[in-house]
């Protein structure tokens, strides 16, 4: 199979920017790699609500569904951030489209750049080598659970509920993850307090009889915001629930210095989503100087899940060539420097 | 008033050791302050189980409630961390001991010294100058709300429940620090997915009205963990629920580099708490080299809440006299160091 649908969600902010460098690329890997995509548009987050009143209107669904897989870019827009009150938000749209194609593991890989490797927080020697890829369930836990306001506003609750069904899929795909990496799995729980945790806990270690290379260690989601910082290193691959994974995951981008390099991908049993982990950065539209290479190295992420191996490889390395001679966006070189449609153009030519 | 009543829970791993260095600068206090302290041992934590069964045996209870101050040191013991299915835990101990006592703000200051400042992990400019106050909501949300495990463990699930009577106390406190500080407030919360975080948010909204002066700001979370890598100099006091803030905190204590120096205090209507942040350390139990300083600020935390002012401050100088002259232990300076009874005794000489 040589022809794919791909569903394309620009989002809020600088999402049209980075997500229309990823759709260069995809052009540029046509010709090269025989295959075709065809690209559907569709409205998500702010810019749905203003234009249908709608955060994933109907036919963004559809159009979705209907795909091979989801370029997604970005959504969130201050008019909703500063108004805690706003019945309606773009977050409930992804979290929408989250649950509705079933998109139960979110993947994001860690690296570190050797050339970007001052431009981290963290000295060099805590974080040089790092190489960490976490599994975060997506589409259960207390995002989904039953929640209540009491109309008087004196109370509220979220109920945090996970079945073994939740985690077994994600369980196993992590496993044979750190099966091809270096056999050593972490759970992060919170098992000395959470039931919910416990029963984490109890799952991956039945699990864990089935990769008897593996090897499974627990932290505690306290100490592994600790030890992220402290030593990253001893992480490689991570497992945890949907709450401490978003919290873990976004601390863990900052590693590496450079977070509008970061991809990730959201898998599902028929459905795939990819999108820069980076936000909407409303701050920055239209100017031109949004990092394009996270979009692109999550369009990577998609061509593996579609089966284009080769493709995605030489995207990888497109990446990287434009990285080593510093071909970057302002984030990455302040002195020196490209614009978001510059960069997508010097990593499509090397393909 | 100058007698006081402390109770002294020693507990697990290096928490005897530390708490003995506490009270060796508290019988210093005593003879300059003229003051009294009438200290009453009370077991807790594995120690509590191996002995009675209980990791919070009654009459611990009783002589904390009876107390006007407890000094506490860790809890925590290998045995337990490496069963998961031990139903009787040192952790309960600790947090019944906290929903007993009504202990509802968990406060930690976060210094950097500048003696110390090579020791964190993260880059000197990123740190230096960083001062922080960090009030944890301690005996509600999903720590204490409902918990369930169906008998066949096919799931599990745990409740996150706030009452707008939880937040106004501790809202208030967190306001009152500020107005004495930078007038700066930052509340943690995931507003865009949970209903119990809309109730902090509006909640301290109203309180915020009492307090013109202080500045209310709002993060969520995930963003709150990766800007307390990037730039923790933009956050002064934060005020957060139980859960984020267990997370947030212990990822904000490795920032200075001296984990073995951070006290904390937990404050009740009628007790209060003061212990390390540090844990048990069970590989370092016993060997004289664990670093009494976090013990000994939780200490002086503890004269202040008991209005000894004067002697919290000398007591404070004392520590700061130990670092900047490198009497310290092998943590914080592994050429030349001493043990934890002589880094005790000389800040209790300098008293
Ligand atoms: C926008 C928000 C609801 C979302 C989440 O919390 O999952 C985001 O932070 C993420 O991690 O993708
Ligand atoms: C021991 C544990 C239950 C406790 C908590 O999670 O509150 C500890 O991590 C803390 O922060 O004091």
């Amino acid at each position: 199979n040589n022809y794919f649908k791909i569903a394309v969600l620009p989002g809020d902010g600088i999402g049209p920017e980075v997500v229309s460098e990823s759709m260069k690329v995809l052009e540029a890997v046509e010709e090269v790699f025989h295959c075709r995509f065809q690209f559907s548009y569709g409205l998500m987050g702010a810019e749905a609500i203003f234009k249908t009143g709608d955060p994933l209107p109907e036919e963004t669904l559809k159009i979705c569904k209907d795909s091979d897989a989801v370029l997604f870019g970005a959504i969130g827009d201050p008019v909703f951030d500063n108004n805690p009150e706003a019945k309606v938000r773009p977050e409930q749209g992804l979290l929408k489209l989250r649950k509705e194609l079933g998109l139960y593991a979110n993947i994001r890989p860690l690296k570190t750049y050797a050339s970007l490797i001052d431009k981290s927080p963290l000295k060099r020697e805590i974080i040089e080598g790092t190489d960490i890829q976490i599994f975060r369930e997506l589409v259960s836990g207390i995002y989904f659970g039953e929640k209540f306001t009491d109309p008087d506003g004196k109370y509220a609750y979220d109920v945090c509920k996970y079945s073994t069904e939740d985690i077994i899929p994600i369980a196993h795909m992590a496993f044979k993850e750190a099966e091809k990496r270096k056999k050593k799995l972490t759970l992060i729980d919170k098992a000395n307090v959470l039931d919910t945790s416990r029963l984490w806990r109890k799952t991956c270690q039945k699990i864990a009889i089935q990769y008897p290379d593996v090897q499974l260690d627990y932290i505690f989601v306290d100490n592994a915001a600790m030890q992220l910082v402290l030593n990253p290193k001893q992480f490689d691959v991570i497992l945890t629930e949907n709450m401490f994974g978003d919290i873990i995951s976004d601390e863990a981008s900052v590693i590496g210095g450079s977070i509008g390099l970061l991809p990730s991908a959201s898998i599902g049993e028929e459905n795939a989503l990819f999108e820069p982990i980076h936000g909407s950065y409303p701050q920055a539209k239209g100017k031109g100087v949004a990092n394009p290479v996270a979009s692109i190295l999550s369009t990577a992420m998609m061509l593996d899940y579609l089966e284009l191996t080769e493709a995605a490889d030489k995207l990888r390395r497109a990446v990287e060539h434009a990285i080593e001679n510093r071909y970057v966006t302002v984030d990455l070189n302040s002195e020196q420097h490209y614009s978001t449609s510059e960069v997508g153009s010097f990593i499509a030519d090397y393909i």
